[in-house]
């Protein structure tokens, strides 16, 4: 599949930082850097860009934060070669915490807001982007969202200034069906707006309903390297880059990176297919309950997640 | 998707055992026989079929030759409450060896063969039919072999009176446009016969290639417990299972065989997303050069596989 509006975003840091806690170090995060430059990917999310006084520098690591000088200790004053992206939750950044575009190294800010939100994420991503940014809305859940409330959201979207809308699967819960129906829905609703897909991997369907999702018209892909991200994780990025035909990218740099940098990383932390990880997707549910049982001791007691979590929808 | 000619066929102990050479103990196996008809799979692939001469005893384990001795210490005299199949290579199984289906616990053999084995794999089938067996010819690595000689080769098998014709990714190199093109080829030069399909999981594709090739009409779908197979491993039960909407199937067996008697393997194989698999899978190659790099100590030197695998295009 070859597009040349297809724009590919690596998420390793960002997501991967939500199983642990944003603590990677700087020589991790430069590594990335340099990869994902070689690999000519096109955009880079780097972290969550937070106020100081939303989190604690003593629990969280720099990139739940991404302040000028965190960035600066990765690009050491090179000029960048791809673009830079962070994420915001709403309530989590004040609008005066961020910086012009001028002053910054990031190229695009990407907001993350559940349904309810939607109007929130507008005037901050307006804001962003009347600072010079590039921005997207991130509509998260939408697998618990009903028709009428989607369709109310997509229209107060279709009516904003901001060009891209993620399609978010937090739970891992959506089939290539799905995707298509909603890629449908979303590009209907949002004429001349690119949309972009953020799969998740309960179900081993994150590549293929991304893969469904590039058929269906949408041209933001979200990927991590191996994979790495909250619970099941994400679209690995490296068989990502291998389907797309875009000659422009090399798969070579991913492995190098993976070998070196992600592999060390599966020693401590457990992304990827896990049954409680799975129970969730197929329930349709945030993983994180499945997060705190593969965080416990009896992360092998499958079982009892399975009955714990199918019992609760009883009675 | 719920469509009453779906059969599901479990393959846990023959195609895993490929990874083990078939060491799986008594109890295990009957472990997976007892959850497979809680379950209500349809089949349970037991094994491989073979001559007591193709193979030494010392060497692979019971479930290489599914002799009715080794079936009957699984079932131990009871009725059987799911149908058994064992696989058949051409060339390891002499015909004066296989049993009349009156004195066999078996109900189905299947015959895998390449596709310049067809005939023979005709012949085969055709006997095990006239001694009382269901059958179906499994045609492998079909990613690799050209148009016309698919073509001729369905033609033959449309002309045979084998039932139940699969399509295997051997290599896990299809995405999901391939399974469509390649059902329809298959449903175009086989009326009247069932399709099966078998997929790998290189790619992380197993299971949404086996959704894709059953909205396309196939209906013999095989799978594994927690993808256990060889290398990156097949389609998992439990997420098939989990996907099927005919009410008579059951998860919570799966999930607790698993815990029990899958979960300890994964201390001892390395089957599911690697690296290495993850290349021969996209290179559309066997994946033995892979499954000797996982075996070897430097099963983490992904980046040297790569580098190997993608020189020997060269020059």
């Amino acid at each position: 599949m070859y597009r040349p509006e297809i724009k590919v975003i690596d998420c390793t840091v960002r997501d991967g930082g939500l199983m642990n806690k944003w603590h990677f170090d700087d020589k991790f995060v430069r590594n990335v850097y340099l990869a994902l430059c070689e690999a000519r990917v096109d955009y880079m999310e780097i972290g969550y860009l937070s106020s100081e006084s939303a989190f604690s520098r003593s629990e969280v690591g720099p990139w739940r934060f991404c302040g000028e000088a965190d960035l600066q200790r990765v690009l050491l004053g090179e000029e960048k070669r791809i673009k830079l992206s962070a994420m915001a939750d709403i309530g989590r950044i004040e609008q005066e915490d961020i910086l012009p575009k001028s002053e910054s190294s990031l190229d695009m800010i990407r907001i993350a807001c559940y349904v309810h939100q939607v109007d929130a994420a507008i005037a901050l991503a307006h804001h962003c982007q009347d600072k010079g940014y590039e921005t997207t809305i991130n509509l998260m859940a939408v697998s618990t969202v009903g028709p009428r409330d989607l369709n109310e959201a997509l229209d107060d979207l279709g009516k904003s200034r901001v060009p891209v809308i993620y399609l978010v699967d937090s739970f891992g819960a959506f089939y290539s069906e799905d995707i298509e129906v909603l890629t449908k829905q979303y590009m209907e609703r949002l004429p001349g707006k690119t949309i972009g897909i953020h799969a998740h991997n309960n179900q081993q369907l994150a590549f293929a309903n991304t893969i469904t999702s590039i058929i269906s018209g949408i041209n933001f892909l979200d990927a991590t390297l191996y994979g790495i991200g909250r619970g099941a994780g994400n679209c690995p990025l490296e068989l990502l880059i291998s389907f797309l035909k875009n000659p422009k990218f090399k798969v070579r740099p991913l492995i190098k990176v993976i070998e070196e940098d992600i592999l060390p990383w599966r020693e401590k932390i457990d992304w990827g297919y896990f049954i409680p990880y799975m129970v969730t997707g197929v329930m349709n549910q945030h993983p994180r309950t499945a997060i705190a049982h593969m965080e416990s001791d009896r992360k092998d007691k499958v079982l009892e997640f399975y009955d714990q979590t199918t019992s609760a929808l009883e009675g």
